[in-house]
């Protein structure tokens, strides 16, 4: 773990790391945010944010303002990049494909299959570095993520209980599946096979495997510009079939940009907080 | 003013505008942060931020996370950008002239005297128009700002004290007479007389008019990289010389980029929501 960049913010740390993944075989860089009682050498839970299309590990840091409540409650905040990255790496034609755009899932296909492999990434290289690397509690570490991260949240969530202990999202694509995005990096990524494909659908995971979690906490704008993708009609359909409690909030004439996200970050901090100290 | 974006955020709405500004002879753009308050039909005070070198319209309302608590307190956020800009306007050789360094003043030296005229459009332009498009309440208009920024904020109080009720500032350039940026951005904009200089120097301005407010307040980082160029403590003596009540704040730790600003913006919004109610 290389450090990169460190500002102190709210009497803790903003960190930009950058390791050499074997699973992604190349650099990436990663976010942490530490908060004071983790610089005073306390042990605090966790929060892992996946972001969006397009976004980097400083999206999140810069935009979704979460420091000032992270520094109140003691929350570790991790934010990875969303694909692997670099001049060996598969490019995509746009940016719903390839770089920046990687999904939290292990491609199968050529190009992809090389590096793009975020989902082993994240839970068995990054996490276990972490928990190694920072003063994180080991049994309070959650996850939460925005749009193709709030995809990335709820689905790494329901594969990897024992490793995460509450999660929610924002706008998130909750059947990709059954949307363009979705349907594009699956194709792509995974191939032509659709029972492939519901293994990294959180809809299809959820009605597969049951509730998992005390609760979900979901925020959606109902001005958000990419609602067609997102269907987190389905997502609600599918917790009350199989009585998973959902908190789906709509929120009024909000769009599915970081003003929105920085609206209702505190609540979903608190709610982790909550979820974290059970 | 043709409004080019709108966002729901904090039940307020962030928006950036554009006009054709006979001050600046082109185009330019603004942020405004509206509050519930004031979309609710309330007048209500108004901030301006003034932005450091490089920065745009965009920098301060996306990195400074203001808005929360402007919500709360019902204040408007106005955030110019830092220059002229456009394929007309001279560019100046770096980052620290012409666009994106506009220092706040009306230059008198070619090339920029065309369109470097900052000074009187945000004070003889926008002030006006804003008073006139926005519900702000035109007695409780306070002004801060950051690096370059908080020399803008501090000059401007000081030149026009009828039209700022409250200011303060981050890591602010205190006595550009001073220091290499402000030597070279006022020998170009103003040419070679430093009697000139004097008059757009924080310091020496307070020194010349004395106190003009109840209490200015500013923070500035300890480990600011950029230290040697802001000389706090010059204007701190000032202050006391001429009895001006200041807050000078030094913040352990903190450095001269937007973490540090986010970590203390509250601060700032409080005081003038205070010294704009008195």
């Amino acid at each position: 773990m290389e450090l990169l960049n460190k500002n102190i913010c709210f009497d803790g740390e903003q960190r930009i790391y950058q390791t050499q993944s074997q699973t992604l075989k190349g650099p990436t860089k990663f976010a942490v945010f530490i908060p004071p009682q983790a610089l005073n050498g306390q042990k605090c839970p966790a929060l892992y944010y996946l972001a969006g299309l397009t976004c980097t590990e400083e999206t999140f840091i810069i935009k979704a303002h979460a420091q000032r409540l992270a520094a109140q409650l003691g929350l570790i905040l991790i934010a990875p990049d969303t694909s692997p990255r670099g001049d060996a790496v598969a490019q995509g034609d746009s940016w719903d494909l390839g770089q920046g755009a990687g999904f939290y899932l292990n491609a199968t296909q050529a190009p992809w299959a090389e590096h793009f492999q975020m989902e082993s990434y994240i839970v068995e290289e990054l996490y276990p570095l972490l928990i190694q690397e920072l003063p994180i509690q080991a049994e309070a570490i959650g996850v939460f993520g925005h749009s193709m991260g709030g995809h990335g949240a709820l689905t790494l969530a329901w594969k990897y209980p024992e490793k995460f202990k509450s999660v929610s999202a924002f706008a998130p694509i909750c059947a990709p599946c059954e949307c363009p995005w979705g349907e594009k990096a699956f194709s792509n990524y995974l191939g032509q096979d659709r029972i492939e494909w519901a293994k990294h659908d959180a809809t299809q995971l959820l009605l597969t495997k049951g509730p998992l979690f005390d609760e979900v906490l979901i925020d959606q704008g109902t001005d958000d510009q990419f609602y067609s993708q997102l269907n987190p009609e389905k997502y609600q359909q599918a917790c009350e079939q199989v009585g998973q409690k959902l908190s789906l909030r709509f929120q009024k004439g909000y769009d599915h940009g970081y003003y929105f996200i920085q609206s209702f970050i505190d609540d979903h901090l608190q709610f982790h907080a909550i979820q974290l100290q059970k």
